[in-house]
């Protein structure tokens, strides 16, 4: 089901990369919220395929349309329903796959599951195109949760060895920068990030890479024990983004390389307040926040449509056979993914403190 | 909660760690199968505390008694409960702690949720022992999975610098050979872990980890679209074990190291059989399985535990302090992990297919 | 939330009765199924308003738009969403309304929920013009179910002393003709039924009513125990109906009337079948179907909307005063609701049986 | 699934009623609450078989032990299990149904369900029994409640023609008469009922009965449209209580016997505040609370099992038989059942405003 309901919140999301349109539905959302709509355009913006040479050249306005759920601006606690124009569909471009499964895609699954009565065009229901009104509904949230002071921003952290700093060892002011930046980099590594991305494209590949956010001012107490915890919640949500082959918390899979005297989160009072001197665990202990900011990394896959030659098999004839896939890619998924994750991820932590 | 609701199977989990007795509930595991109980105890024996140097000392016998959906040895297909009684309990060794939260512990969020009402002997219902019933409810999972042919096996992927071989990569007489093994590992790096974890111990100190499982011969096209990803939801299940800081398939993070020319997973013609050549992404395309191998890793944090002094606060006084923890911990937590994660997966494996 | 998860299939239900559209998303729906437009259609018919004098002015074209989920008219297996436009919508109508709660309408207790942001314009979110979406939904479902022989039909079993007969008691023919009618009575008591509710216009008032449903051809064996039950289940969707106040299986309330000896549904075998003689549980035993005719009831109140002045108070200057009510209203819901339970019923029924 | 997630609580309920043991666990109930025992076992008591002429003769001590989740009699926050030992079983007495479904019981449904696998004996996990637990983890719930002066209490509303006064007309201190009595009657039809009983179990027969029962003091504004509707949530719990065929809401069923004039909740000003001058609607509008008394009315069928004898058939040999029940039942279930309408109700309501 495209459709999850967590405690407080749900969120439908419906269509497909080259139908008439695509949507979603948020429902459980508190009246009297005050809806910018030029912030949601702003991260619709930042996700937006075409607008440089780093993404796909696939030219959506991707203007959206809220239906429901708002009065005078104002949220009035029923449900808001965005739709999603599509426009700019090369349906002709995916006649030679009907029967050749992508590498790495989910075409085959998604043929397996639906017997292949899927719509395959651009990946249908599969698209990350899907992500859009992702990133409408979750920003409505995360409008709300900074009314509130929490704050949700993300980065890249890696591509192939290109490292960004990591918001575990950031200081204040690289932090807010990151908040006013326009990129998505706490360094100076956009040049850097951006030939290799020119460079994989001129190589018809793809990159993978990992998106890093945090969360901040996060109210202290929330989650709880076993299923109950914060990170099992979230990690599921960000699952749900295409691409994401991993999620981590906190120093996450280099705990494996630590002793506990290194990585422990010991104890202060600072301010008057208990805070941890480090924040290895990224916010959570025990499934439940301590008020320290949340840090969660989630790993994109590189983009697996890419026009190199590759191999694969012809479903009907049962025989193997080769793919030179057209149409426009992305030869990286992470760098628009960035809006993507803080948006779920806000989406999930309102639901959360509500 | 300490409850979860999947599609078809709920699991409860209750009880403390110096609490009566633990225990837990599957709901909606079919009628008519018939439970091997030695099966069961042969996991709880992998998990159980104090079976060697290499984890705590506290010894429990961890006796379970099965006290409802089970008839002359077959499931009647109504709720099985499992207890699971407390002995070996020194609660005295945690009454310094009672106002100075272990660090990188549960202590410190459970007071702020529970205001200071909650059972903080032994981690109360944090501790890793309610990781027992899940063992237990999780292999009843595991034997009716067996029944249709498809088995669950975990590994120590890594500690500190010592790594296993990958599943990704193991050949099909290493995978045998793990299944059949007493000790948890493809390669010949038992003697090396075991002396990490000794040192560790002698330092007064703990490791983290990394537990690998794969599932063999999973059905094809289970899992869905976006929040009905296979991924998030066993992502989910495995963050509900205690101190899981990570969660990845297939390459997972690696993927952040990676050009998709080079980790495709291209398809081929095998025995009449659609299969990929590479099996980078562990079995599941856009959220649903491919019926290639899933490949899991979990990520454990060092055991907080430790007897060495740490920084802590005085949440009464809210003055700074130190702390020596008494009591008996475990030097490494993975090791001990390995038949939860694997039992927990099989839950939720077995959820998807019914 | 305005959205529910069942185990198979989610429902999300968005827009209010004056924005600019109201609209729908199922989730989960199987791919592969033919859907007819023109049942869809037929149904809509039988709920729209201002279709003859027996109902609302306000007139609907309720044509629907389906913009997802659908290729080539076969389901995709992807959500499918509809969306209707509104359009005959006057809503100077209930300026005066603002802060002057109807009675036994849920404007007071929009208020009470959504701080006054709610949109009152004819209701909103809480309009019985939602369940548009709903029998557009549910139709498909209802299709899908007829594919397999399972079939869903309604009518008026009672309006003040006028009583249809119960599907309990009909014979085949009778049942028959009711799936080909126009009208939905077993009986000949149209004219007496309408002339009651002509009378309750012309006095400008407004009738309850019940509904009975049946589901015939039910698949055996289906439901569970305690939380599991079919009844339950059905009745919290069926009360998500506007104007719904009781829910009852079988006899339902007619049971404390009765001794076990009159009423307990005694087995025999007919044509090699296992068969109640009686089908006074209305077709569920213990939660779970006996493959019997699934018999449901449905009471609705009549149209909280009358134009008799009624007392009612002043929200903002908290004082007693009166409220005549202007618009068009239905002088009553049961007899537009017949094709909504329905159709809510064969959402329901189709999760149980996928 | 014996399952149930709420938004805050969730309840899981276990065993069979000729096993060891049956028993409950409720997870989400917050911490800081003293429980007092003496008012479970009040409940459990009037839920009791055995106590007097009017019940199955089966005596069960039903003693209760809560074995987690309670810290020196203050709820811990942790999921609370209680375990309830069976004791007087007389297993022998269902040798001879094993082949012939008992009518109107959950016998076939259970078999058809779980190809016979399922423990018979009692019932199994469909017998009344499985209340128990209910009762004790609901009335945790009502505890908790009544310290936020939200109080629940039930009566016989119906049994044949003899009726109690309704909730919804009573005064105030007949409420509180009702509160304090021991006996489930507003009026005095005590004896009258007794004897009804008496004459039903003399006469190997049984009753069914309408309980009803009221929430006072209930907070405003809790609920919501569509799904979120609290008439559907708390419908699914009574509907989860084994034997009940009917619940409504308010005039219920009545409605259809009204018109808005005579029935319509008009509002006034009364001490302040705004108040509804009756109660038609039960408290509940739109969905949604209005402050007013929660009235509900669940309607019981008569005990199945009784000695007379009754056609059936033999399953196994498929072909009609007859069958005269041997064993101890109840004379009528709902009297029993106040206390489980009750509590169940309490789990909904606690839920619904944690």
């Amino acid at each position: 089901m495209s459709s999850i309901n967590l405690k407080n919140l749900s969120m439908t999301v419906f269509g497909e990369s080259h139908g008439k349109m695509i949507g979603g539905v948020i429902s459980g959302i508190p009246a009297g919220f005050e809806i910018n709509l030029d912030k949601i355009k702003k991260d619709m913006e930042r996700r937006k395929p075409g607008r440089d040479n780093l993404s796909t050249t696939r030219k959506e306005s991707d203007e959206f349309e809220i239906v429901s759920g708002l009065l005078d601006g104002y949220t009035t606690g029923a449900p808001i329903c965005v739709l999603i124009k599509n426009s700019d569909t090369h349906s002709s471009d995916y006649s030679d796959i009907k029967n050749k499964p992508r590498p790495s895609h989910s075409d085959y699954t998604a043929y397996l599951k639906y017997n292949g009565y899927n719509d395959i065009r651009g990946g249908g229901h599969f698209s990350g195109r899907l992500t859009a009104p992702i990133v409408c509904l979750g920003n409505i949230c995360k409008q709300i949760l900074e009314a509130e002071g929490i704050k949700i921003c993300g980065h890249i952290y890696r591509v192939k060895d290109i490292y960004d700093k990591s918001l575990l060892t950031a200081n204040e002011s690289e932090i807010n920068n990151l908040f006013e930046s326009e990129y998505p980099y706490i360094e100076n590594i956009k040049d850097d990030i951006e030939k290799l991305i020119c460079d994989a494209k001129a190589n018809e590949d793809s990159l993978g890479g990992i998106v890093e956010c945090v969360v901040f001012n996060m109210k202290k107490g929330i989650g709880g024990p076993l299923f109950d915890g914060l990170e099992g919640k979230l990690a599921n949500l960000i699952y749900a983004i295409p691409a994401v082959k991993g999620v981590e918390f906190g120093l996450g899979l280099e705990f494996a390389n630590s002793f506990a005297s290194e990585v422990n989160d010991c104890y202060e009072i600072k301010n008057g307040e208990i805070r941890t001197i480090t924040n290895n665990n990224g916010g959570i202990l025990g499934g439940i926040t301590n008020g320290e900011p949340i840090i969660l990394r989630a790993a994109f896959k590189p983009t697996p449509s890419i026009s190199k030659e590759q191999r694969t098999v012809d479903v009907k004839n049962m025989e193997n056979t080769t793919l030179k896939i057209k149409g426009r890619h992305d030869p990286i998924i992470a760098l628009r993914a960035v809006p993507v994750v803080e948006n779920m991820l806000a989406f999930g932590i309102l639901d959360s403190i509500l």
